[in-house]
C-alpha cells in the first residue's frame, strides 16, 4: 500500500515555517540539520487522561518529511475510548503496550459492513486496512496505552461523531435527518453534543 | 494521488470467476477476450427513485482490471439524499448531468472539520479527495442525476450511519455511547432504523 | 495504475501564479482558499463546434492539484472528431452524454496492433488504457458530447497527425519518409496541413 | 515516476508458462530458480540490419519480473531509423554505443508541439519522458548502435506509422481523411505501404 | 515513501501455501477467513536473550498481506547489538519500550558517511530512512526491548556482517581483500566466525 | 518497483541553485531552458583508472528530474572492483560495453545470504534487485567498463567498507567488536584502512 510518494534523498527534513509548497513541507537545508532530527522524544510524555492521543505526524516530528512513516501514542483511562474515526491516507498498525483494549473495526459496504473486533492486550497487535472506521475501548479495569503506526507521513484523522456533528459550518438538520433516518430532534440532540473545534 | 499499482500489460480483463488472487482479478487469457470489454452499456439503465447508484467497479466492469479508474452513475429522486460516506482508496471527481445537488464534504480534524458546500447545477463539477467524508443532496424540484469517477478501480464505500449503526454484528451499544455522548436509548433507537445487510 | 504521487494533506489548492515547483504546483496558503475550490463551472460553457475540448486539468482547476484526477468535456458537431491522439500520463474513462461517438483504441506492438471499437451511445462509457492512441468519431446525425475523467491532474496530450506533421521546428522530412514510406512529396502534402500552434 | 508496482521479495522470477495472473506474471518456485535468472546474454546477438531491435523486457527476460526495469539493443545500418514511436507505460534513458543517432523528441500539446533534437555520439546519453513520441536516426555513414533501459519490465511500444496505418483491422479510412486533413486516396496510399503483423 | 503497492480490497489474507503468485501472496477466499487475521498475539512471547528478533512480516501475519505495513519486536540482553544491517524495501520507525539502546544510522555517500546516532531510552523514537545502514546497541545494565514497524508487509533484512562473511556459497576471498584493503588471513580470520544459515 | 513519484508535466528541469525543496529540485521556468538537457555527453568523458565512476544521477543531469530514471559508467583496470556496495533508492540494471567483469549479488536473510555471481561478458546484461549488496570485480587481463541505470532519478549508493569503517564519526569500535565477533584490534586494523570523505 502506497501512501506516500518516495523520497529522492537520505533526509528532507521539513521546514515547518516554509513557505507552503506542494505535497509536503520544503527541505531545511543540510546545514541547519544537526544530529537530532532522526529522533524524538514527544511520546515520553505522559498523558494519562480519558484518552490522550499524543500525535507524531510530521507537524509535530519533522524528520519523517517523505519517509511515509509517523507514530501515535494514546493512552486510555479505565472506560476511556478512542471513538470510531477514520484515516483518509493511511493503514495503521498498532501494539498494546499496556492494559486491555476492545479494537473494532468495520469493513466496507461490499462486506456488509462487517464488524470485526478483539479484546487486545498487552504485547499484541492489530492492523486497521486504510480508510476503514474503527475505534479502542478500555475494557480493563486499569489505565491502558497503544502505540501505533501509519505508512503515511500525514495520515489525517476523521472522528465520525465530530464530523456529523461537530463541523464548521455544522451540516443542515434535514441532511442528518434523512440520513439518519430519526426526527430533527434527535439530530440536534446529537449536534448539542460537539461544538466546532472541540476534538 | 496514486491508488491503484501501475498496469505492467495493455489490458488484464478480470477473470471474475477465477480463483482468488493477490490485490485484484487474474486476467482472463486473450483468447478468451473479445471487442467488447473496454465498453459498458451498465450505465444506461435507468434506476430513478429516491436515491440509486449503478455502480461500475472491477466487479461489474472487469475490463478496468489493473486500469486504476472506476465509474458510478447516481440518480436523486427529489429530496434523495446519497448519505455521508467515505471512499478508503480513491479520490472522486464528479458532474451532475441534470438537476442541481447540494455537495458537502467535511474536512478532517486538522482543518477542524470544516464544511465545504455548494448547489452544483448540471454541467458543473466537484472533487472529494481520498477518505473524506462527503454527501449529496437533491435540493431541486425535479431528479437528479449525476456521473463520478474514481482513480480506482475498486474505491470501496462505507456509509456512515449503516457502519456506525447497521454493522454485522453491531458496535456495542456502550461504545456508541460514550462516542456519540448521548444515553443508550438514543443510540438503540438510531440502531432500530438500520438492519444488517441494509444498503 | 498509479499516474500520480498520494497527497500529503487534505487539499493543496494550486497557485498557479507561484514559481516554478517540483511535480506540481505549490499549494495556496489556507487563508487564500475560499469554499469555492473544489467545485467548477467550467465545464457547462458550451462549445458546440465539429470537436471542441474543455479542459478541467490542473490549469483550469487548481482544486485538483496533488488529487490525481481531473477531467474533460468534448462536443461533436455531425460528422466531428477527436482525431488520434495519446495521453502520456493517465488512463481515461468516459462517457457519451447524447449522441453516438465511433470509439476506437489501438493496442500496442504485442497486440499486433489490434483496432478495438464500438459505436458508444448515450448512457454508455468506454476505457482506455494509459498511453496507447484512440479516437472518437461522430457518426450520429446530430450533435454529441462526452465526458471522460483521467486518474492524472495533468494527463497530457498529444494528437498524432499534429504532432507528425506539425511539430515545432517541423521533424525533417527525410525521417518522415522513411518511416512512411512514401516519397517526400506526399510528406510535404502532409505538412502542409498542419502549422506550429494549430490544435 | 512510478511506473511499476514494488516488489515484495528479492526475485520473482517469471513463470512464462503459468497461466494468466493479475498485473505480471507469477513467480517461479524458488527451487526450479538456478543462479542465472539475473543475468542475460540475449543482447550479444547482433542483428546488423536496416534497424533491429532486440528487447530484453519481461517476456524475454523473466529475471526482471516484478523488478520495474528492462532493456533494448538497438542496431542500425547507414540510413536506418527507429521510426516515430511511444511507449506507454516507461521513461527510457539511451547511451550510444558506437556512431551517430538524431535522436528526435516531440513534446505534448502543452509544449505546442515543441520539437527537441540532437545528434548524439558514441557514448552521449538522452532521456525521453514516458508517454512522448520520439525517434532515431542514423546519420552516420557507418553503422549504429545504442542501449536503452526503461523503467517498467513491459514499457510496451506503439509504432505511429503501423498503429495509423497498419493496424488489425485497419482504422476506417473516413477517420484518417478527418484526422490527416488529405483526401482518402493519400490515406489509401499510406495505408498500402503497411500490412498488418508488418513491424 | 512508497514501499508496496495500493490494496485493491478491504483485506487479502495471504494463503501462505498457496502456489507461487506474481509479488505477494494470493488471497484466501473470504469463506475462509474467521475474526482473527486483523490481530496477532506473536509479538507477546518474550525472548529475553542476547539480541532475539520477533518478526511479524507477512510471512508470520498473514493478515497484513497488500496493506504495505508490518512490525517486528526486539529484546536485548545488557550489552546485546541488533548489528549493521540494511532493510531493502522500507523505511522503519520504531519506539523504545524499555531500557536504553544506542541507535545508529549511516548516511549514504553524498552524506560523506554520516553517522547520526543517539541514546534512545524507554519512550522515545527514532526512524531509519529505506535503504540505509543501521543498528542497535544496548548500553544500559538492564534488558532492553523496541518494537519498530516497516512500511512494507516484507521489508527484508540484510545483516552487513553476514552477507559480507557468511554468504552461501562464500564471496571469494580476493574480492574482500581488493574491498577491504586487509590481507587474505584477516579475511579469512573474519570468514571462520560466520557460517552460512547463521542468523 | 515504484521507486519514484510519477511526474506531472512533460519535463521539469532541476533548477540545482535553487532553495531546497521538497522531495526534489524546484523546475526552471520553461524560458530558460533550451534544446539541451535530455542529452547529456558526460559519459563519454573517459577516466580509465582502477576503478571509476561516472555518475548522472539529478546533480549531474539536471533533464532528469521527476523522470524516475538515472544511468552511471564505471571504468575497471584489469584487478579493478566496485566494492560491495547497496542502492537504497533504485534496482539497477546493467551492460557490459567492453572487458570481462564478474558481477555478484548477496540475497537478504530470507535467502540465507544467497550468494548469485556470473562471469559476465561485452554485450551480457545483469540486474540487481532494489536495496541488495552487490559488487562487480574485473576479472579480465585488460580494462573493462559497464553502463548501469536505475529506476530512480537518485538511487544513492553505500559502499559497505566505508560506511563500516570510514564514517564521520565514527562508528564506535565496541559496537563494530559484537557484530564482527574479532578483537578490537582487528576492527582497529580494517578502520586504519578508510577515512572519511575516503569514497
Amino acid at each position: 500500500m502506497a501512501s506516500d510518494p518516495d523520497p529522492l534523498q537520505d533526509f528532507c527534513v521539513a521546514d515547518l515555517a516554509g513557505t507552503p509548497s506542494v505535497n509536503g513541507y520544503p527541505c531545511q537545508p543540510s546545514s541547519w540539520v544537526g544530529d537530532e532530527f532522526l529522533f524524538s522524544s514527544k511520546l515520553a510524555t505522559a498523558n494519562p487522561n480519558g484518552s490522550n492521543v499524543t500525535r507524531l505526524s510530521v507537524n509535530q516530528w519533522p524528520g519523517v518529511n517523505t519517509l511515509g512513516l509517523s507514530t501515535n501514542r494514546i493512552d486510555f483511562a479505565p472506560g476511556g475510548t478512542n471513538p470510531p474515526h477514520v484515516h483518509p491516507r493511511a493503514t495503521e498498525v498498532g501494539i498494546v503496550v499496556r492494559g486491555e483494549l476492545l479494537v473494532g473495526i468495520i469493513g466496507s459496504g461490499d462486506s456488509g459492513n462487517r464488524y470485526y473486533f478483539k479484546v487486545v492486550r498487552a504485547g499484541e497487535t492489530f492492523v486497521i486496512p486504510r480508510g476503514l472506521m474503527h475505534f479502542q475501548f478500555n475494557v480493563g479495569e486499569e489505565a491502558a496505552t497503544m502505540v501505533v503506526s501509519f505508512n503515511s507521513q500525514n495520515p489525517g484523522i476523521l472522528f465520525v461523531p465530530q464530523t456529523l456533528f461537530g463541523s464548521s459550518p455544522p451540516i443542515p438538520t434535514p441532511v442528518l435527518v434523512k440520513a439518519l433516518r430519526v426526527d430533527a430532534e434527535v439530530v440536534e440532540l446529537l449536534k448539542s453534543k460537539f461544538t466546532s473545534g472541540d476534538p
